[in-house]
């Protein structure tokens, strides 16, 4: 195959590659975001993303031709490039020198949710930590299709989080949906028990709800300052997850990880 | 208070120091390690940890005195240091400038076990990632102060297990024995059912298992390799996490999580 070669950090088709590692802004205006490695790629291949274009360097070329093949066979362009090109696109220390511009989820930010058949589901808002967000969006995958609902200042396209979900990000359906009022309302009116995961031992038991009647989402909350007020007072109840030591509270994802594992549990039992 | 100052980087004390952050093998063979930032360090304090000694910046005394009180309080010496020595004891991007080298906790390497009275727990076998063991101790802490053994090569000092522990590290009565056939063989005795925790659909549904009778202690290993073959062997049985998607696993914080609230709630329940 032959295969066009850039050898110039200068490149535009580079630059612009960058501008989508770096800033949230430019990935939102222009819908598009920056994939790293052999593996997610694949990933964003095997799962019928978009691929605008391949950035692949020739030591990536032999060392990871089965994931390239995927990715290749779906890329609308592709390009060699040098190690020194690669190394403008890349957000670890150690580079596979494989990247992919692509088009950013239908499902995302049109705001649209739909219901078939309904399921439990988790609705996070304003996560701010990429590693959190990744891996809770990994274990809601690894748990069994979880419907999952971003809302306010959630970011799932940066790099850090699409590494930390290990693809999780491209097949989940994810819906986001800035308005945490609009979207609570829409989930109420499909039936939803919606439940505010708080760190207050006043709140709610989460092994006291019965999750096998039902059909319920619970929502999760910036890591330092919690769910909003309005977030809080849409939901029907608020759960917290009892602590029996002295550290102050589970780590969002942690939290996340109990909160998904018992809305499943319930589902499976239900 | 007059305290004596440092403002080379070349000084003894602070290349002893800096020595700790960065090699798992001089914590070991001197039996002390360096721990950072003002919270964590009054964490220490107030756990009762021996502090040898404590570094600290003029800006880090001016912005955290009621961190620092409680250290100082505790600290055999003190020195105030300058910032670009204090660079040289970072192990992060914006140092807040609080530094102490603390003496090994005593329940560690000690290989000694002591249970009374027996409650639920988790053995982390040859665990390398420091954020995931880190996360694990503060969820292990925060779901309820269980025994937690490290066997083999689990390296609880090091600076992003500190860090991502919370201070757990300090107050969760950590017992580290390398073997892990001499650990399982004094677990057995004490009448604990153990449960190697493997990815394989073919073993026990962790939800199948009845954790409210008796006294139970789970098995983790290593994020890439899983339990070795002595650990599963010497375990009654193999337990899973079950999952539904595509995904192909949990991380080892996230399966970790499960498997403690599961362990939790039985011994709550029981």
């Amino acid at each position: 195959m032959d295969i066009p070669r850039i050898t110039s950090r200068k490149n535009p088709l580079i630059r612009a590659a960058a501008q989508l590692l770096s800033s949230p802004g430019e990935r939102e205006s222009r819908r598009e975001f920056l994939c790293e490695g052999a593996r997610l790629c694949e990933d964003a291949a095997r799962s019928g993303v978009e691929i605008r274009v391949c950035f692949f360097t020739q030591s990536a070329r032999e060392k990871y031709p089965r994931y390239l093949a995927p990715v290749l066979e779906r890329a609308q362009e592709a390009f060699l490039i040098e190690d020194h090109v690669a190394a403008l696109l890349s957000d670890t220390r150690s580079p596979q020198g494989v990247f992919c511009v692509c088009k950013w989820l239908p499902a995302l930010g049109e705001g649209v949710i739909g219901f078939a058949p309904a399921r439990p589901c988790l609705v996070l808002e304003n996560l701010q930590d990429p590693g959190n967000l990744g891996t809770i969006l990994r274990t809601a995958e690894a748990l069994g299709v979880y419907k999952v609902f971003l809302s306010g200042g959630c970011d799932p396209m940066s790099p850090k989080v699409l590494r930390a979900s290990m693809g999780a990000v491209f097949r989940l359906g994810l819906v986001r949906e800035p308005s945490v009022g609009r979207l609570c309302g829409l989930l109420k009116e499909h039936g939803y028990a919606l439940h505010a995961a708080v760190p207050d031992s006043g709140a709610k038991d989460v092994t006291e709800i019965d999750f096998t009647k039902g059909v319920h989402g619970v929502l999760i909350g910036n890591e330092g300052g919690g769910l909003t007020e309005e977030a809080c007072r849409l939901c029907d109840d608020k759960v917290t997850i009892p602590m029996g030591g002295r550290a102050e509270s589970l780590n969002a994802a942690a939290a996340a990880t109990i909160l998904l594992w018992e809305l499943r549990r319930g589902a499976a039992e239900g």
